[in-house]
């Protein structure tokens, strides 16, 4: 039996440390022990390292303080649009959903798609039609409806006002535009799996895409590791980040940790935010970032859960 | 002064070679031979790789017998709607499209998400929000129609009747669903660039994505090399396989035309059927391909243009 082993993140778009509170900082902590509880539950059954990234992300999905599923963050017209990738490393297979709305969560559908369809990536308006064909859980508007990220919209539409292109409110407090959420996981057998799900960045206009459900790019799992990014996502596009570290591993022979934090470190060079957790068939995890914070957590075989939020 | 080269694609989803005419066969070669020529005229008075494969993409976007642009197949909803992007290897920088409508040159829309937004990929409505904001050329709908598009969703969409699943209508000729085009450069001074552009998959539902605007599955440039795919798309994606040539050179140090061969042998692999075009700083060219056929064609140094559809 392989040593399991399971890293979830929250988003590299903290709060800032001075603005954290200890009440707030619980609260993060929480929701990141029980989704790792989640996940960790399915893989001590000797379930499939795809079940437990699923309901670890289902349940971030579910917890409103990041910007996935129910937290997620406003666009530009107010409205709630999510994306979700999901990978499966042993055989490859792969699904993904963009610009869903309404949909629970978002990363059950892109397993639908890896599941029921030929196509890894479907989204819009098609993608919204899949949800309704097969019956996945909507929740009505005012599900998705948070104050804070409301908020987060009228800074940033405010901020976007005097700005001549079309950037992102750079004004807006950074857990607005790096906010992700994601599970990798090693099962019982060996097998590696990703899952990856986000509300994307706030007052994104023109039907704007991220790395999320881009499979290499935000989200990847093969036989070497597997791999879930949270950061600006247009940096993990350019990079290739999350198989960047599997090609690393596999064309150049490197470790997990050293692959993971070299690709990271393209990331800075590109002067892109952000970071990844990753995890390898041995068993081992790695979680760098190049941000203040990275809300992220891991267990491996000794049952035991470590959480943490900001570097040393 | 480096060694300039300029590659071509025009799709792996050839006609099989016992339905060839002379007269058509004399089509696609004039085809890519303008294309290339379109190109080289960039290349040969020392402009820019990126200018190059725009020019080049362009017309073969223009041409009517290629899946892109004008000749772009129809959805399942009889639209046309067309992925395009393109990717500068000096900075690493991108563009994409995905879903856009009645764009004359979705690889010059690309181009200016690019240049113009800080996002790289737009998709549906909002990437034509934006492309009326751009004011790039727009088409009407006659424009896209063309007659033996028209019948190959008539027949994909019978063949879909009988299939309980939502595969893409095998039963389509195979030029339906592996057609696109693309092109990779190297300028004078070194520099590299790849852009690729589709229709889609003829008889495509659910607002499908395939690998054509993803950076990384089926268009990518950076210092190592330019490679631009073709084929069915989702192996492409799942294989990250534009960018697992580049990483390929970078992080296993091996030759452009070993990278090539060996992520299309993980294509293979996968049961995926395509190719790739590919180009490094040395103005070296490779066209490695798996399935019957890919329309493809290139110039180096020499000025000698190259063109082919079948293998050997």
């Amino acid at each position: 039996m392989a040593t399991v082993a399971l890293a979830v993140h929250g988003g590299a778009g903290t709060i800032s440390k001075r603005r954290m509170t200890p009440a707030l900082e619980a609260e993060y902590r929480g929701g990141l022990e029980n989704a790792l509880r989640a996940g960790w539950d399915v893989l001590h059954r000797n379930g499939s390292s795809m079940d437990a990234v699923e309901a670890a992300v289902s349940w971030l999905e579910d917890f409103p303080l990041f910007n996935a599923g129910r937290g997620s963050v406003f666009t530009h017209e107010g409205r709630v649009e999510m994306d979700a990738a999901i990978m499966d490393g042993r055989t490859r297979e792969a699904g993904a959903v963009a610009s869903v709305c309404n949909v629970q969560n978002p990363v059950q559908l892109a397993r639908l798609v890896m599941e029921r369809t030929k196509h890894v990536l479907l989204a819009g308006e098609g993608a919204n039609q899949f949800a309704q064909q097969c019956g996945v859980k909507l929740q009505p508007d005012e599900y998705f409806f948070t104050e804070h990220r409301w908020r987060q919209l009228i800074d940033a539409r405010n901020a976007d006002r005097v700005q001549l292109d079309h950037s992102e409110g750079l004004e807006a407090p950074p857990a607005a535009s790096l906010g992700t959420v994601g599970a990798v996981a090693c099962d019982s057998y060996g097998y590696l799996a990703a899952a990856t799900s986000t509300g994307g960045m706030t007052n994104k206009k023109f039907g704007r895409i991220g790395d999320t459900p881009l499979i290499g790019a935000g989200t990847y799992a093969d036989g070497a590791c597997a791999v879930s990014g949270t950061g600006h996502g247009e940096y993990f596009m350019r990079g290739v980040t999350a198989y960047d570290v599997a090609a690393r591993m596999k064309h150049g022979g490197v470790s997990l940790a050293d692959a993971a934090q070299a690709s990271v470190d393209v990331l800075t060079e590109l002067q892109g935010d952000g970071g990844l957790i990753a995890v390898d068939t041995h068993g081992n995890v790695a979680l760098p970032f190049n941000s203040e914070g990275m809300y992220r957590g891991f267990v491996t075989g000794d049952g035991k859960m470590n959480v943490e939020i900001y570097g040393d």
